[in-house]
């Protein structure tokens, strides 16, 4: 549906006036789609408030999310809770792990990301010597015609940039450092910082030595102090946490997936580039949980034949960003990627973001590099979409192998594993050793139980060559820093015969996963614009699928005779699930267009005195301007059918006449 | 459309097995309806987690929600961080008064909330008397018969409960205080702890003198240490520091209002009674902006027929919980409702439920009490469910007069006013003070700020008299602790006209206020029943708006040819947005039903060999357990209609036929 609008979107946007993020960020505010948080008490970065139209364009996206992926895969819904025990995150390594380095300006206490940092300040040296070799050479400097950033964080800064020639050799090294800054700790961070003399960008002053800070911000649950809790940084701890009761849920069977749409918390030392880098977001993650011999998935042919631009880490080693344009069916037989599982989902997430209006022209899907993998992840695939700011991650796509099931099974002794019904039970032989704890405790008293558990823990071999030991008197037993001798009276071997009827197996995850605000921004970016003739006010051409109203509702005047026509047309709208908003401002009618061009409302009807006499109202399509007149409910039924996607502007036109009133609506 | 249905259910539930809680949870927890989160690390007091079934019931709760409230009415819809700056809630009061008292058993360590354990105490040894007088008048010990507590917290507690008579005077005394518990502050409620010696129920230890608990949780925002934070304890301040874009937003007037949908926290000091006190919940919440001199509503006669359960304050003071059942208009119109606004939201309200399935016998709205207001409340109507805890607020109905932006306006010094032109100019004459900066600084240098402030701050009539005294030579300015002469040459008073064609105020702020996870709770109270013939097996009887899953799917065999129905099934349900979960586990079909009726979905459709040969389908409905039988498409339109409102269960026996197959499908 959203692909059939898009053709006559793009063209319009030809004729655009060149993209401007401030024109875009302005717009943002004035018409309310978010603002920074707590403006009004000066502000808090990283923290940001959605306004009416951002919520609605919100809600509507993670309706559509829901129903593409939740309704249409049956997929289980979670709700779990955002304050998270500290136990649970420690298990999963956040507690350990997902922390960034931070410097301080020495001076004026000012706190910075190390890497983040160093990057800005070496860009910064690069550009001052480009412009230097270019003055030299006697030519005006050149745009950076680097490679676009693969995140977001090559925001420019103001500081350091000097037209100071570096010497070759360092050139190269600076280039170097930049192309691997995601791999240095704090201490290599540190040396570069002494190394090339790095300091605070805002004042020139030294910085500390780099320091861990944990992204998680900390609370403690209840009155005593003593049980710490973290707000979460992902939703995905909580389906690991309820996989028991899931798994009994889908009759033990797997493959299942369970989804969750909700707020994450990443406590950011110093968070920039607007949306993009927020400490607080929505997240919409599924767990996709798989028997790690199968990962084959059953609706697989459903996007078998779909052709998705992809970067696949061999590309990214040779130094390339060109993508591969391939179908899923084949990058998963050539193994590009991993499993039909992991594809099925590249794919899902392609036809999500192209239905909600992501101009997939700016789309790409590129894999993880070994070294930039989260410490939970095997594989990962990241859908990746082009703005002002370079290649924003949008949605993670990660093969999770077994590593939070098989943590939070060792931490509490839970069996968090699928039993497969055997169709033929397996059977073979093994060593099995019985331990006479009757015996052995009143023997080794604060001992036994190590020396029980060392002997239980043993591999084959080293059973078979007990059951030897013991044949002929006493085996050694290692347990701690001793060795004890056990005779048979304490133990015993037996080569038994056994036969399995159940597969027991701790399922891989494979995790998409979904930071709506990116979405959310990388959207508005795509679908902004601004007509040539009216460069100031920009035109929003969202899809009317996730626009934040579908319908704007226009009395020609403030006349009474207008108002019972107009709430009863936004009245059926609203009967039919079509959210309207009527403007009976006193601003000329042409301005009331162009104030809903920048909320993104696809469709206004105006409703005239042509409308009282002959029941006729006019219906104006946002990207083309154009308008048809019909019938009332004529032209709702057009209105509908073009919200839910039967129908195109260009269908629309071949039901309803032009209007061609002498009155030059747009203009008056 | 819920309406529709509840006759019938009541009549089903009549012959039901009596309501045991017991069971309820048990069910809730076995079709994972939600469960304590971090079980699997020990649990967390207080914090719960959903599962599929019910956060599928709390997502249709809310997808109705904003249905009836935000897109019925025009809402702006907001979506503000739960993070919170300090500051903002230090104007709100919160962090001044939003806290509990709470004391600590000396021994143990054990922390109670104060006023919780003296009201458990206390209805211990009442009915600790009870017994023991009814063992002396030789009767065995009557139920209590006491009126329905108010709030949930009347669980009874194990301990401190023997039959012991206590005196005629002390028996007055213990009713008198626990009739109001909750006017107690810390300092009287010790003073109860020890003129009663109560102690901490599970020891028998002495407890600490009670200690304020904020019941905020509280982090840091940044890396500094310096940005306190908390977790929001309700959505609503998000509304008011938004306020000034929200009123752009509406084009500068009012009425409108906000809504917002999301997660907020109180850090409990020891919650119980499940779902119904926790630390994290989903709230719901609208601020309507209104004139203070105008609370009209333009909807008012939609609901000034519908008659309510009102429980005025004045009735409860007179010490009864009668309700009263009047019509929103006549409430209105005799002042017990202060105006149409919250009169129209209370009705409302009542409709919200209703169409959910809360058993509107089970409902009331109580006014509160002057002594049990919030801090910024002026007047509130609790809409109240009836559960086996008692009598649950689970509405909130606030008037909060212009509190709020008052003292977000003081502190931040932002106009947070509405403009509202006059049809006819405002001409008065007043006096008018105008300070000489140029002489009044270098003579009374770092004074001179403070007299110029306190001179623009006097009233008329003491601008009048520094009129006077200035004529007659010299004024007198008392500013901070010294008094000052000012002359002509410092200050001059003109007694101008004065010409307003804008009416400045601040909006006064109706709140409805629902918390989600309480009504959520009630309704499954409501909802749950046990067949007379089947007592072990619950059943839900949700109305399909709201029920997690509206069709069950059952193939009567594994047979492979029932699966492509089954799967075609599904796809046209799921295609008209209804949904489905095919069963197609090996239990037999009457196990399957009954393990649907627990997951409260309405219908089934049983596909069978007649299905495959015939393309019929039988159609079964939860409550009744009647089977009727159709083609698949006029089934699935029938299921439709259903689904939608448009059709009860009756009607649609009148389009199918009964299913007459001679297999008792239900005990297959």
């Amino acid at each position: 549906m959203a692909s059939a609008a898009q053709p006559e979107q793009s063209i319009v946007k030809k004729d655009a006036h060149p993209f401007e993020r401030a024109q875009l960020e302005g717009l943002m505010t004035k018409r309310f789609f978010y603002t920074q948080a707590f403006e009004i008490y000066g502000g808090v970065a990283g923290l940001y408030d959605y306004g009416p139209s951002g919520a609605s364009l919100q809600a509507n996206i993670i309706s559509h999310w829901r129903n593409h992926f939740i309704i249409e895969e049956d997929m289980l819904e979670l709700d779990t809770t955002i304050m998270t025990l500290s136990d649970v995150l420690k298990t999963s390594g956040h507690v350990d792990k997902f922390a960034d380095w931070m410097v301080k300006d020495l001076k004026s206490g000012e706190i910075y990301r190390a890497d983040h940092m160093v990057e800005s300040v070496l860009e910064s040296r690069l550009k001052g010597d480009e412009e230097a070799r270019a003055k030299e050479a006697g030519q005006a400097p050149v745009a950076s015609g680097a490679a676009p950033a693969v995140e977001e964080k090559k925001t420019k800064k103001k500081a350091q940039s000097a037209a100071v020639k570096l010497p070759d050799e360092q050139v190269a090294e600076f280039r170097r450092i930049l192309a691997q800054i995601d791999d240095f700790n704090g201490e290599q961070l540190g040396e570069l910082i002494k190394k090339y003399d790095i300091r605070a960008p805002a004042t020139g002053n030294e910085v500390s030595t780099p320091t861990e800070f944990n992204l998680m911000f900390e609370s403690y649950i209840g009155p005593t102090g003593q049980t710490k809790g973290y707000l979460r940084p992902e939703t995905a701890q909580g389906h690991f946490v309820n996989f028991e009761r899931l798994l009994d849920f889908n009759n033990g069977r797997v493959p299942f997936a369970s989804a969750q749409i909700g707020k994450s918390f990443r406590n950011e030392i110093s968070p920039r580039a607007g949306l993009l880098r927020v400490r607080e977001f929505t997240m919409a993650e599924i767990e996709h949980f798989v028997d790690p011999e199968n990962k084959s998935h059953a609706r697989f042919n459903e996007v078998a034949n779909l052709v998705l631009p992809f970067l696949p880490a061999s590309t990214q080693k040779a130094g390339s960003t060109d993508v591969v344009k391939v179908s899923v069916g084949e990058a998963v037989s050539t193994g590009m990627v991993n499993n039909e599982t992991l594809g099925y989902f590249l794919g899902r997430i392609y036809l999500f973001l192209e239905a909600i209006g992501i101009d997939t022209n700016r789309l790409r899907f590129r894999q993880h590099m070994a070294n930039e993998m989260a410490h939970y992840a095997c594989d990962c695939w990241d859908a990746e979409i082009h703005t002002s700011y370079g290649w924003i991650e949008c949605v993670g796509c990660a093969d999770r192998s077994a590593y939070d099931l098989t943590m939070h099974s060792n931490k509490t002794k839970r069996d968090l594993m699928v039993q497969e019904p055997l169709k033929e039970p397996k059977v073979y032989q093994k060593y099995v050793p019985t331990v006479n704890k009757k015996v052995l405790g009143p023997l080794f008293k604060k001992n036994a139980k190590l020396i029980e558990d060392t002997i239980m823990d043993l591999d084959q071999n080293a059973l078979k060559q007990m059951q030897a030991d013991l044949e002929n008197g006493a085996a050694k037993v290692s347990a701690g820093e001793e060795t004890f001798d056990v005779t048979k009276e304490h133990v015993t071997v037996e080569y038994k015969t056994i036969k399995e009827s159940v597969r027991n197996f701790i399922p891989n995850v494979i995790e998409p996963s979904f930071g709506i605000g990116r979405i959310f921004y990388a959207l508005l970016e795509h679908s902004f614009w601004a007509r040539e003739e009216d460069k100031e006010r920009g035109v929003l051409s969202l899809p009317p699928l996730v626009a934040p109203f579908k319908v704007l509702i226009v009395p020609i005047s403030s006349n009474e005779q207008l108002s019972p026509l107009a709430r009863e047309l936004s009245k059926k709208l609203r009967s039919l699930g079509i959210a309207s908003r009527i403007d009976d401002s006193s601003a000329t009618i042409g301005r009331r267009y162009a104030r809903n061009d920048e909320l993104g409302t696809p469709f206004a009807c105006t409703v005239d005195f042509a409308s009282v006499a002959n029941g006729t109202i006019t219906l104006r399509e946002r990207d083309t301007t154009s308008q048809r007149i019909g019938k009332v409910d004529q032209v709702v039924d057009v209105v509908k059918q073009l919200c839910n996607g039967r129908l195109d502007w260009k269908g629309a036109c071949q039901i309803l006449p032009a209007y061609t009133g002498t009155q030059d609506v747009d203009s008056a």
